[in-house]
């Protein structure tokens, strides 16, 4: 384990030095921590391997079930202190990886996956070493792994290629891609740390499960703002039921009906604070209408101390999690999150992180398509042997009748088109496809036939036809062809396609199309190969869903032929890796059935071989 | 001052009891304050006129400028000890408003406007008794208003009702209305606070103001987390000027330009945390390209404690905002946010909030129109006779065709369109109007054309258009009526209109129509009466606004005209009190110019005299 800094961080000579390292590594088979860290400190066996004075850990290090691994040594040293001055967690391994010249997110991962000592897993990360690798692992660990990765934006992806040298990929696809592989996504350090103790409180739910929860307050308001933020984050305010609403009026006035939120004040001003939450947990802990409960406790006043003990065991009992919100005097409050932290109770100063934190544990995302290596047919598709050709030979861009071609092979439903070449051909195409009729001009390497004017929509009779294809074969260039396509009619426009990210490799793309495209910014991502109920999950995730769902009476999506689409995509892709990009615009939808009217496959400039079988596109 | 409970809120006898209160109050001319509340607590006087013991002040109340308005006892009285206890800000005059039988949110607003102590203004409501009022004070209030508004979800406003037996009314009309009048929303509790003590600590800049942020930071994650949030609160991270990036290179390694977020570590590691603190700041509080600093300390560690004190007069010198983002070990943070409270500096423990903070500060929502009354031309339209007599005398759902003459009469553009009750007429209309032509069947009283079959677009030449006519006489019961209008092409759909709201009366409404108003949830609300600029400041929230600005090579749609018919519908709804309702849909901006297809206006059911002049409404 190298701390000391001075490596690839400082340029020049620190990167030799560090290409040093990595050389006598793979020289002698030594494994390297560092360097550029604050090393390892596990509070659960009391070992401190850092450069950070063993002094400052005097206030006692809290042991926990949570780990974390942070790319920043700085950050993870603060943390550390900040964390244990506050008593806001227990910690069981607290990892800075610094430069990661060989040990990386995912060796620890690995092994903090297996260790029995750890239940969550918390990362900082500005770059993912090996993005595929983290993805698997990720995908098959039981265990909570909340993720907060840094450099979101244009302004702080730059910021962490001048902090660690870390290309932060496209914040978007890792986004998609982590959600895909079950991850929690934090935004903020704290937050993160929140997200973090209260997935480790324990397994989220009793028997069920579910997102009903019942709120338990001193004060109306904070009931109502409770309530505003359960909406939004996707928790559901339990409905008592009549047995609960019977036991709780045992101690409300009887002008008051309960309901929930349930305002406990003018109970707890006739039967006193004790009694009242004795009868309110009762109420709850027994509705089998309620999944969790969020108490909301004042401290250091009027109302005396509530009993955080006998809540928990009232929870516990019932196998309800348990959540809560305290405001009051500091040292009461101070003395309250100690308990709370030794009972294993999430407890949180604003309402707000609450209930996201609630969300994240009620609501934690599962693996789509189940937790380890999802099942799915990942054989590559079976193309024809000139499709095979171009896809090993040919360089840059497929024009759209070829990439078409392709795409047909590998499965994916095509708009009906031929190449024509004269008069005879247009009317052929016309008798066999139909008017209104379609006409495009295909010039070699030019990708952008609408701006070079080279698309006639909508061609009504065979005469329109015909003269306009007269006019597209005058107007393109030596080469070039005329491509006739039957129209599809259809209101929902989506695209769909195929990007190599430099960090998670193929990923398969599906997206809004046409105007909604740039109002929405409506995009979803997730690593190939997928499987079919993933590729549904991706589905459901777009903002255009209730489009697709049969919209003002239009015909539904085929959400199965859409999903099978974007698994084909990815099989193709992985199947020729010289495939860079696949793109479908627009994938029309009218009539429910997914088909793609325009593609374009990008292959890379030239082959590794230096083979290169076709002219590169401009 | 009556704090007693049992009121109007135990329902039945002390609904009575509270109605006595009105009427003493009235009949003696004596101001009411409560009942059902905490009172009042004054730390610059130290006055407590409150039923809560003073014994729980006794750690101190902390004077300062912010006073707070909240409809909530328990929540009032535990948040001022939370508040003092934990050092976390100043305060002024906290009032705890209850039943408000008499003196409510305004009475103390306007109080609050006027008095010397008060720098910000914080509310929490759950409803608002007279929102006209509340709106134009808040217009009129040269300081920051903070209002959290309890009751935004279904599940919230049920609560809230049960509560303080408010209305919370619908949550976007309240959101849009007080942004209109230069409110800042807050979500929680805690957050208020923050916000409130944030824009008390001073006017927001120097100056010129502005968004462009240094980031001082001790940790490269830090500020690459700190530059994602900058990018979604919409702050910008400065371009440091040369002069500066030359500053900081006196003590930066070599191996390291510097960069906007400024990582000091390995600064620090050189010369010391004091030397490189005193030329951070000199770097760029010096730059003329930035506006305001946001630093990063760690305290209660290695690095020694920061000297605050100085950074604050570095900035102030340079007339520069300045916010901090800490963590470290609890007593030294502590301590830190005590001396930070005294110099006025907002320090935060999370970066998140403290970004948020920090563009409530910097980009603090003017009053569009400027404060104070807006100027405009606030006259109420001259209608026809018939017009006026309609909206005078007619119940209900007023039909397309005599909604839309009342809307030409107050100067909104109208599709062309006239009745027609035979074959020459509806010839005459083609002639006149076109083909494509639209025939519409008129069913008194039926407002849903569409549902009942009662619409025939594009009828593309005279025998189509004669045949769809006589076929919806055939269809129309008696009395009905067929409506010739020319058809309108165009994209781009909208909507506006009117609603009269139970808190703030009419406001105006416009929003994304067609497929977008479901995906979208895109309307913004606005009080009536609306200065052109309010109305225009209305169509640059929408979410649909890129559509409007000339999207991929549709003509942009005219600003100034939609502007004008939001200014209109609001002075047509104001002079007719009779209107419940305008709804424009679709408003249609195909060639830019935004034209009425659709419209239907709603009048109450009968008018107060009795003499309703038409049958109700189906």
């Amino acid at each position: 384990m190298i701390q000391s800094a001075g490596f690839a961080e400082t340029g020049g000579a620190g990167r030799r030095l560090q290409e040093d390292l990595r050389r006598i590594g793979e020289e002698t088979g030594l494994r390297l921590w560092g360097p550029n860290c604050m090393g390892l400190v596990d509070p659960v066996h009391g070992k401190i391997l850092s450069f950070v004075s063993p002094a400052i850990w005097d206030e006692g290090l809290i042991a926990g079930r949570v780990s974390l691994i942070v790319q920043s040594g700085m950050l993870s040293a603060g943390f550390l202190i900040d964390i244990m001055t506050h008593a806001t967690m227990g910690i069981s391994k607290a990892c800075s990886i610094g430069n990661k010249v060989d040990v990386d997110e995912s060796d620890l991962l690995q092994y903090l996956i297996d260790d029995a000592e750890t239940g969550v897993i918390g990362l900082y990360l500005e770059s993912i070493a090996d993005g595929r690798r983290f993805l698997e692992l990720c995908r098959r660990c039981p265990k909570p792994v909340v993720v907060l990765k840094g450099g979101r934006s244009e302004r702080g992806a730059r910021a962490a290629l001048s902090h660690t040298a870390s290309l932060a990929g496209d914040g978007a696809v890792v986004r998609d891609v982590l959600k895909q592989a079950g991850v929690v996504e934090a935004r903020d350090f704290k937050q993160m740390m929140d997200l973090c103790r209260t997935l480790a409180a324990g397994p989220p739910a009793g028997p069920k499960g579910g997102d009903r929860v019942a709120v338990l307050t001193f004060s109306g308001a904070a009931g109502i703002v409770s309530a505003d933020f359960m909406e939004s984050f996707g928790l559901r305010v339990a409905d008592l039921s009549p047995a609960a609403h019977e036991k709780l009026q045992t101690v409300f006035p009887e002008w008051m009906p309960a309901a929930n939120p349930v305002d406990l004040w003018p109970a707890m001003e006739r039967h006193g604070p004790d009694r009242t939450w004795e009868v309110a947990f009762e109420a709850v802990c027994g509705d089998p209408a309620v999944d969790a409960v969020f108490f909301h406790v004042f401290c250091g006043g009027f109302l005396g101390d509530p009993d955080l003990a006998s809540f928990a065991a009232a929870a516990r009992a019932a196998g309800k999690p348990l959540f809560g919100w305290l405001l009051g005097a500091r040292a009461a409050v101070e003395q309250m999150q100690a308990q709370a932290l030794k009972l294993g109770v999430p407890l949180f100063q604003e309402i707000e992180r609450a209930v996201e934190c609630m969300a994240a544990a009620l609501n934690r995302p599962g693996v789509a398509g189940g937790v380890g290596r999802p099942a799915g047919d990942f054989s590559p598709p079976r193309l024809d042997p000139e499709g095979e050709r171009l896809l090993h030979r040919h360089a840059g861009a497929l024009d759209e009748h070829r990439s078409k071609q392709i795409l047909s092979g590998a499965g994916i439903p095509c708009v009906e088109e031929c190449v024509v070449s004269g008069e005879p051909e247009i009317r052929d195409a016309g008798r066999r496809f139909g008017y209104p009729l379609v006409l495009k001009g295909i010039a070699d390497g030019s990708v952008h036939k609408t701006e070079a004017d080279l698309v006639r929509l909508g061609l009504s009779s065979e005469p329109a036809a015909v003269a306009a294809g007269r006019d597209l074969i005058r107007r393109l260039p030596p080469g070039g062809k005329v491509l006739a396509q039957r129209q599809v009619e259809g209101r929902t426009e989506l695209i769909a396609g195929v990007i190599r990210d430099p960090q998670f490799g193929v990923c398969v793309m599906c997206g809004a199309g046409g105007v909604l495209v740039e109002l929405l910014a409506d995009r979803v991502f997730a690593a190939a190969p997928l499987t079919h109920s993933e590729a549904l999950a991706c589905i459901d995730r777009l903002k255009c869903r209730p489009l697709l769902e049969g919209f003002r009476g239009s015909v539904p999506v085929d959400r199965g032929a859409l999903a099978d689409i974007l698994v084909r995509l990815g099989r193709l892709a992985l199947a020729f890796p010289r495939i860079r990009e696949i793109d479908i615009n627009p994938l029309m939808t009218g009539g429910g059935r997914p088909i793609a009217v325009d593609a374009t496959i990008v292959l890379d400039e030239a082959d590794p071989a230096g083979n290169s079988g076709g002219p590169p596109a401009a």
